[in-house]
């Protein structure tokens, strides 16, 4: 199988209590890209500028991931900057140039137009559609958004949601769609617009899984793991995306019992993410880490 | 085996977003009770006004709940008014009045002081200390605190803490007990003190146990099973406590694997108790309902 994903690449400056990095690697499509790679091919998509030094994404093709869809546009990186507060929960943007990411408009590859998983990550929901529809025949699709496309352009966003098989976002965004507070509602109202699955993640408290099962909605709960060095949460949730696309994608199954084993490896990679800056330790991360951290989580939700 | 549990006996006046109810029954005894007695016999020690309708504890007699440590003393029993928010995380205490409450000094009846399991609800630590003393060969000793005592009472607080076996206690109050927000640090901290095992509330989002095991700290995850109907979490603390004293008082076991089930059981209890206002829910349930639940609990945390 190979995973194609289609999202921003930014040069992202974060400061946390535990110190700060400046013009470091980011954006969703290297986090999921590097979370991904661990489980299969990933055919990544985006932009950057002139001055995006490449040879940060040296250890992404190390790991069979594929840059030809990546444009080099004149003009500069797609850049973010952003202060943690003490826990690590709340965030202030201190700024955000889109630069060449404001004109960003996915051409998907001839040689990608077949990669079997598909992940959207947050774009204009208009663009996520334009992938869709270049895509020939994907087994499995999933897209994340934001707060600013369901105030702004909820009519297309709707039609993305419709196409897509899971929709993976925030707690604070599933609420603001479905336009209730109640999680189990919410996600039902989300089901009920379409895909087969919602995934809401929920910072440090872990992710839930709803799904139509047996049951007229069924769960699954994935914990965050309590981590004693936690250094910058940027890019958890894209993380977390990448290891739950990529164990479907290497397994090829996406049963409500792969389901419920990917989202534990979403939450595996998430964890190990946070650990240092940037890419810091995705870029070291080897699957060993990844098995053993597996084994942990099933040792602290067993009962 | 027996518990004895030693907290308030209230009369609560809540407003939620789906109702509201005066002078209703309520108090850490209360819930804390109305869980427990599921699994074995109560032992209740606490204190009411002469106003207070004696009736409504009828359905705890009728489940083995012992209240021959209820005193009934001149004046008001004590009252609480609280106001919830939409989303019934956040609430506004609008009215405290102790009366009788005030002047607790709990006495702990001569055949109550062979009680195996003791849960010491939230009272002053001073009080909490005494009723320790008062037992004989307690098995298992668990406390519950709140962030007025951690601020004013901490001497006393801290010798309670390292007397109990077990504390339980919301995240907030953990965090600002080990003045540190990364739980994982809080919980050893508190471990430090001479637990065997601390049990952080977070609410919707559940329950960890933090212990010492095979590993330096070693924990598991409880969900907060998602309601569609949720209607007062006045309680859910005490019941959730409630269920976990009771399951391991019933099991009479203290084991890694009796602690995780007991959280399961703990949250099962509590998972019921908001479905309703005051004791409605718990009033009903029947031990079917907890089995059943109970393995709801199962079937979303299996992977």
């Amino acid at each position: 199988m190979s995973i194609l994903v289609v999202g921003s690449v930014a040069l992202d400056s974060v400061q946390t209590p535990f110190g700060e990095v400046e013009d470091a690697l980011g954006g969703a499509a290297v986090y999921f890209s590097a979370a991904a790679s661990f489980y299969d091919r990933v055919n990544l998509v985006g932009v950057v500028g002139e001055d995006f030094p490449i040879h940060y994404l040296g250890f992404l093709q190390d790991r069979n991931v594929d840059l030809a869809g990546l444009q080099v546009l004149p003009g500069k990186t797609f850049r973010w900057k952003s202060r943690y507060d003490y826990n690590l929960n709340t965030r202030d943007t201190l700024d955000t140039q889109l630069n060449v990411f404001a004109d960003f408009h996915p051409q998907i590859p001839e040689a990608f137009r077949d990669s079997t998983y598909v992940f959207l990550a947050n774009i204009h929901p208009q663009l996520q559609l334009e992938v869709l529809q270049q895509m020939r025949a994907p087994r499995l699709t999933a897209m994340d958004t934001m707060n600013y496309w369901i105030e702004s352009e909820r009519e297309a966003l709707t039609r993305v949601i419709s196409a897509v098989d899971i929709i993976i976002i925030n707690e604070e965004e599933a609420r603001q769609l479905a336009d209730t507070y109640n999680l189990v509602r919410a996600a039902g109202a989300i089901l009920d617009l379409g895909p087969r699955a919602v995934v809401i993640k929920r910072g440090e408290y872990g992710a839930t899984l709803f799904y139509r099962g047996d049951q007229p909605i069924d769960f699954f709960f994935a914990p965050a793991y309590p981590l004693e060095e936690l250094k910058d949460p940027t890019g958890a949730g894209d993380t977390f995306a990448g290891g739950f696309m990529g164990y479907l994608a290497k397994e090829d199954d996406a049963s409500a019992a792969a389901l419920r084993r990917a989202m534990v490896h979403g939450s595996v990679l998430a964890s190990h993410a946070v650990e240092d800056f940037s890419l810091g330790r995705l870029r070291d991360l080897t699957w060993e880490d990844i098995e053993a951290r597996y084994q942990l989580f099933r040792r602290c939700t067993l009962f």
